[in-house]
């Protein structure tokens, strides 16, 4: 994945903040297994889209940590540095690709 | 759940259908856990939200395959039996809940 | 647009139907204008994008209430002919370039 | 709309980034009014939903050239001042707006 600006985070991540967002990929982890379980119990579709959905509007939450956290730090530091453009336009296209 | 038409699904998922279906909820899964590793190890930012549209995307296409199936027999199950109005007006409800 | 299974409504819309539908895009199409006037005001951008996700969803419910009468005519329509197969993958299309 | 940050664009926007944006605008409302034309004339339901889409495509598009300026000049600006993080907070709340 080179092709992007980092490897890393600009700013490392606090345990608290890798903390908080783990425990929702866990959360969304484990509703995953249990739409696994509906489809073998052969539920109804309509309660299994209502499952899915609950799960990427979970996903959509982490996303919006994640990009307000980019801001805050790799943008902002991009900015700081006088490299802002790129960083920017790096973000474009992920919140581009985010909502298709 | 008591709350939708059907507690299971109305023509039964072949074994082959639920076999499509789990296999893209176990690479699913398995995506989710690779976002945990990527928090963990402190990764880029924009690597993290890339990999989140992709599960989007492919949660997405799951939610296609149950509402096509859901159409197909459930609704059009309904529809027959002169019953169409309450089973459309359920799956409306759930479209506009992903869609969100 | 012949591509499509039809060229009109198979049920025709009724009055009613078609002036509740004509004013919400004559209300879309005054907040459009609305926007190129901000725009031309030289608006704060924020103000902007509030406006724009102002439209966006009102086209969406637009967009719901086209969609549900079309299941509750059309596809209904052809369901009961014993042709619902085709009807349902053209919808099916269409929500999947919606969701985009 | 004291509700924002800024009554006016930071940095007002150029002639050729107006007519740029407008001609869009522009033709987003012809869209609009050519939607309530096929309405009148009681046209396939799919034909509409199609229309629909390709408006709320047009306009996520302008949106993400309005959210791009954005992030260029207003952020970048309050970044620059010290004042990045009200700034970041207000864009994601209209993200979030944005993208329900």
């Amino acid at each position: 994945m080179g092709e992007h600006l980092h490897e890393h985070a600009v700013v490392p991540r606090t345990d608290e903040e890798k903390d908080k967002v783990m425990n929702r990929l866990k959360r969304i982890e484990g509703q995953v297994r249990g739409i696994q379980k509906m489809v073998d119990e052969d539920r109804y579709c309509v309660d299994i889209l209502v499952q899915i959905s609950a799960i990427q509007s979970a996903l959509k939450n982490v996303g919006y940590t994640v990009t307000e956290r980019h801001m805050k730090h790799c943008v902002t530091d991009a900015i700081n540095k006088g490299e802002g453009e790129d960083s920017i336009e790096e973000l474009m296209a992920v919140l581009k690709q985010f909502s298709k």
